[in-house]
């Protein structure tokens, strides 16, 4: 394959670079901003785009708001290439790209699932694709050549493809990204005048619930607003959802005790929506369960902790800490396959750990 | 202090007369199931209630829906006794006994924040309520020996009292812990008719906001109907800013671009609420810094990381581990303090870690 041209030499574009010359694929590099074009370079995510080159393959990588213009001056530049992009929402990106004036037959939208909390060129990983799912919105009459051209960016980079409308990939980003982003940051903004105490006495499920509300909000508003039809529409459902369980809420709180069957019915249906989530590494969800572990919070305690399991020769499926208050000691709770919790039971047990399973 | 009779031989019943009998403080049990009142005393958490005795404390560990009933009758049977309860709604409770004949001037309502996942006598720690905070609820005329006297319940235990009025506690455990609860529910229920591709490409921004989803449904159910009132207020300023926003959202869609400043505003508001959220021990939040590694999901690896990570002799704050799919691997955020980032980073590299920060 080759040669390809990034455009725009942020985190996921160098990133998407630097895999494809790992694979000793030709790339050229672009960017507005000359230092990151440099910094993408000097990290050997490729070379500056030579007069006349002709790519076979364009991958777009700007923010939302210019994806749209930049598609369409990438596809009247290089009138032969394939035309990709990375951009978290679609369909609003790529009506833009061809109401600017984009040849649609040759282009195919793109979105990898992958990110980190740093940004830019510098930021940039070889293996940042590596194992994602990278979701694909080709239209029913794309040219086989380039949807083939596309498929091997993807593979080459590590990832693998999913294939979806524009409209589906914003209703499913909505529902499972978007749509979770603001409701955690409502559910933060309650806490701003809260006494101290009430926030005090918060445990592990509110801290979960609010986390990505800590979120960079100038990029979140950006990807919002290009989604804002299909966020608004998820949340309309939730806010239908609440306000039925509100109504039923408050028909208890006056004597209506019959309404609890609502309030059950909300929690059962959650649980079982929670249930459709993979389990790690996409696979279906699998049984497991937690041993439990009061630490002494320390430097040292937690590597005495894993050398202690990783010698009971478990598979640890993940790993918890909850930290508590007024003293530095810390509940780890680690998750294993409901067979082996004897074993790794006994293991700490054995090296004096304060098992609690 | 004591004897103290202790009424309902559940897990915090329980848990907590371990506690005193780890003092010598002379323990009561009763508990209408018999084989869970068997099991208590199996577990050394006290004896039976001898005929004639009588406590100087009670403490009444029931269900939510019973507890008002129980208090009352603790109250009648125990003359001269301080009638506490652990229940995790107050004012309802509270009234309820009252109106069942409780003496309003021995009563103190309490809660001590602990829990787990598994419930009962067997599952009873001695250690489950230390270090955690443990909110009363005296009146304003209560007696000070009989406050005395809980307090002395709280310390014994290991844990910390906060005092706040009934409705001070409902209102914030509705907002710190029930309506979570419901919003992590009602979310994860928009999941249960989702396409299979959209819940796939679901990251951990949607696993952390929906673990509490998976919680006892029938559990909560009782917990959200007795603490109804104060829960349908949070949720109802909840549905406002997410009205609000779902306004602006629409409003965007439509082409009003301008409203993306509303947007902008929710999402900083709600930094500001999360940044309010205790760091670890109840300690401001701290500033800390991620240090990431990519690791192979095999036993022993985690053992490993964490061994080099104890040799660089820098405290760990906090271990998250985000799985990937298709392959057998994980990427583990390791939170340190900023001034600890290059130490340990360069240690994890001298052990050949894939270190990314």
């Amino acid at each position: 394959m080759g040669p390809v041209l990034v455009i725009g030499t942020g985190l996921i574009g160098t990133s998407i670079a630097l895999a494809l010359r790992r694979a000793d694929v030709e790339v050229y590099l672009e960017d507005e901003d000359p230092i990151a074009l440099s910094t993408a370079i000097s990290v050997g995510a490729g070379s500056a785009l030579p007069v006349d080159a002709v790519p076979n393959l364009v991958v777009v990588a700007v923010p939302p708001r210019h994806a749209g213009s930049v598609l369409a001056m990438a596809s009247k530049r290089f009138t032969t290439a394939t035309i990709t992009d990375v951009t978290s929402v679609k369909a609003q990106v790529l009506t833009d790209a061809v109401n600017a004036g984009a040849d649609s037959s040759r282009l195919i939208g793109g979105h990898p699932m992958a990110g980190r909390e740093a940004s830019g060129a510098a930021s940039a990983r070889v293996d940042l694709l590596d194992d994602r799912l990278w979701v694909l919105t080709p239209t029913a009459d794309c040219p086989a050549e380039s949807l083939r051209e596309v498929y091997q960016l993807v593979s080459t980079c590590g990832a693998y493809v999913v294939e979806m409308t524009p409209d589906e990939h914003d209703r499913a980003v909505a529902l499972v990204s978007h749509a979770p982003q603001l409701l955690s940051s409502v559910l933060a903004a309650q806490l701003t005048d809260a006494n101290a105490d009430y926030v005090r006495i918060a445990g592990q499920g509110l801290r979960d619930m609010t986390r990505i509300a800590a979120s960079d909000s100038a990029l979140w508003t950006d990807i919002l607003s290009v989604n804002a039809k299909q966020v608004a529409k998820v949340l309309n459902n939730v806010v239908l959802d609440l306000s039925a369980t509100i109504a039923a809420l408050e028909a208890i709180a006056t004597g209506d005790a019959a309404q609890s069957a609502t309030v059950n019915a909300t929690l059962q249906t959650g649980a079982e929506g929670r249930s459709r989530i993979p389990g790690k590494h996409g696979a279906a969800p699998v049984e497991i369960s937690l041993v439990g572990v009061m630490l002494a919070d320390k430097p040292g305690e937690l590597a005495r902790l894993f050398t202690a399991a990783g010698q009971s020769n478990v598979n640890l499926e993940d790993v918890r800490i909850e930290h508590l208050l007024g003293r530095p000691s810390g509940l780890v709770e680690i998750s294993v396959r409901p067979d082996s919790v004897a074993t790794l039971a006994a293991a700490l047990r054995e090296c004096d750990f304060d098992v609690r399973s």
